[in-house]
């Protein structure tokens, strides 16, 4: 059984589009938080976790905890996966067997492109269909309209259950059949989370040094925030152009402002090590000659290799 | 006469609180976006720029181009001045002896806070009123609900001059008499704005390699970016308090989604540069014991001066 034509075929308990049962493996910060969604939601919802005793609160509010993970995956047909890694997660359903056949996994563990395309040919092996997914929220989000979660493998599979992963979030995204999508947009829009938050937190630093609170720099800081993520979509069109018209601020105007902000650091006694490596980045750019292009003309820097670099 | 106390004793021409008439200096792609949205607001607009030729459009629209940087200044009460950076602004305005008295300067130039108390003591020297202030926006959203400018300086002349200086910007923000606040605030915003810019850059390098275009990864990025637009202020809360509850995701966690950021960077061939940076800094936090807390507790890297990691 391949993983990719015969969910139409298969024989699955109550397959309610709204109601579908569902398993829940894994019951740390996230995996609660995902089935307490499911619960809500109106699934008969099955769980399991190393530590039982992370049940209690979702036994409490109606899940069922299954004895075995065995027990759990048999409960229902679609078995949602997320542990810490992949590792864990082959740890837990390879000893399966044919348990897993015909019903769908989603694995919303975090990993790479690269595993996420080895499970779905482990799971397509023991005749299981494979949606590999990556959620961009925290815990709390989850199940609220903010909740954006990214699925990719079988169409079919996330038609069929679109209904049951949309108890989650609302922003259920499917991204397309090559299973190492989500994985990949995950550490995309990770690695844009972080450097958000680090900037966040060097201003924090700095403006704290000045006697600003972070909480009194906060909602600026979110304005800011918000400000650019109005920008992206026009820098975007100039990445996929290849020409960096400067219709904002030119890369050198960025530049004097970032010999400010390494001042002030130093000034303030602040560590200046991220605004370094920021321009560093930025005198790349203008050595390679884009001084009078647009931000989005750093994207080059991005491309190369380190090794270019260094 | 100071900077502080005389603004309602001063004689001006035509000073109704919705036509106060301005003079823009330096009119670079900031300062034409600014003595346009004078001219929108109904203010009689005198603009001088060192390269006379970038006036042709405003005079188009309606502004006076003052044959001197002496008549600009003297055609009106409050006075902008927007160049490329402070030594610019003082060439400018040095040589004007008395003319300065009794008008209010409004410097958008962006500096350093140091910069920004010198030019106020300066200017106080003169007899005029000092405000500083930072634009926090691209030159396309200046005059619109978008465009976040901040001031600071004497209070009274801020609030005289709000009506005016809301035609720039309906997020016309006080910060405080301190003139080196907006100074401060500026880099806080941009360094936030660069790293924003720096993690939406590497996310399209990354999807790039594996063929997703910047503009098919614009919206996700800009939901991401939402969505921790939203986090800032439980993260600034728990920074003022000292104390990183882990209440969505623990560092660790954070942790090992870079290394798979890295391993994806790697494998596809972009650079892994600034997620190895992202890490180091991440890998510190853990050393120190964070493992377990929010990215809240990253700020102790933040604070700390550099020398003390290298
Ligand atoms: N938290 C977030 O904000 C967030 C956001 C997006 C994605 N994620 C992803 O979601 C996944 C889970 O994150 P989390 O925050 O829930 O982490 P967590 O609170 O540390 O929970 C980890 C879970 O994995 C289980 N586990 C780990 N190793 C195992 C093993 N060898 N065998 C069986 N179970 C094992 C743990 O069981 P025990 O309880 O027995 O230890 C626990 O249920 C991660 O891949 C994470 O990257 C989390
Ligand atoms: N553009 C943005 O998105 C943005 C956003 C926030 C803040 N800002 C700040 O706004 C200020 C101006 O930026 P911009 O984008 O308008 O830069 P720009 O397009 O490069 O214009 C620079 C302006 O400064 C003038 N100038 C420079 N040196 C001078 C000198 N020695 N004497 C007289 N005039 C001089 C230029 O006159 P000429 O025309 O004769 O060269 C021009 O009017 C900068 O401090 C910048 O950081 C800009």
């Amino acid at each position: 059984m391949t993983s990719n034509n015969t969910l139409s075929e298969q024989k699955m308990p109550d397959l309610d589009a709204d109601h579908t049962p569902v398993t829940v493996i894994g019951l740390g910060l996230m995996g609660q938080a995902l089935a307490g969604a499911f619960l809500r939601g109106g699934h008969p919802t099955t769980v399991w976790n190393r530590t039982a005793a992370k049940a209690e609160d979702l036994v409490a509010q109606g899940a069922k905890l299954a004895d075995s993970v065995g027990d759990a995956v048999a409960a229902s047909p679609l078995v949602i996966v997320c542990v810490s890694d992949y590792d864990a997660a082959h740890d837990l359903l390879d000893p399966l067997g044919e348990l897993l056949d015909g019903r769908v996994v989603v694995n919303l563990t975090s990993g790479t492109s690269r595993a996420a395309r080895e499970s779905a040919e482990w799971a397509g092996r023991r005749g299981a269909t494979y949606l590999d997914g990556a959620i961009m929220a925290i815990p709390p989000a989850i199940g609220t309209a903010d909740a954006l979660i990214l699925y990719s493998g079988p169409q079919s599979a996330f038609d069929l259950h679109a209904p049951a992963l949309r108890s989650l979030g609302e922003g259920a995204t499917y991204l397309g059949e090559d299973h190492g999508l989500s994985s990949l947009y995950d550490v995309a829009i990770l690695s844009l989370m972080w450097n958000i938050l680090n900037g966040f937190l060097q201003g924090a630093a700095l403006l704290g040094a000045a006697g600003v609170s972070a909480t009194t720099f906060a909602p600026l800081a979110k304005a800011g925030i918000t400000t650019v993520a109005d920008w992206v979509s026009g820098y975007a069109q100039q990445i996929d152009d290849g020409a960096y018209p400067a219709l904002d601020a030119t890369i050198d105007t960025h530049l004097a402002s970032m010999e400010h902000l390494i001042h002030e650091s130093e000034f303030l006694g602040v560590t200046a090590e991220l605004p370094r490596f920021v321009k560093a980045l930025t005198d790349r750019a203008v050595a390679a000659g884009h001084g009078g292009d647009s931000y989005a003309a750093m994207i080059e820097q991005f491309r190369k290799p380190s090794a270019e670099h260094s």
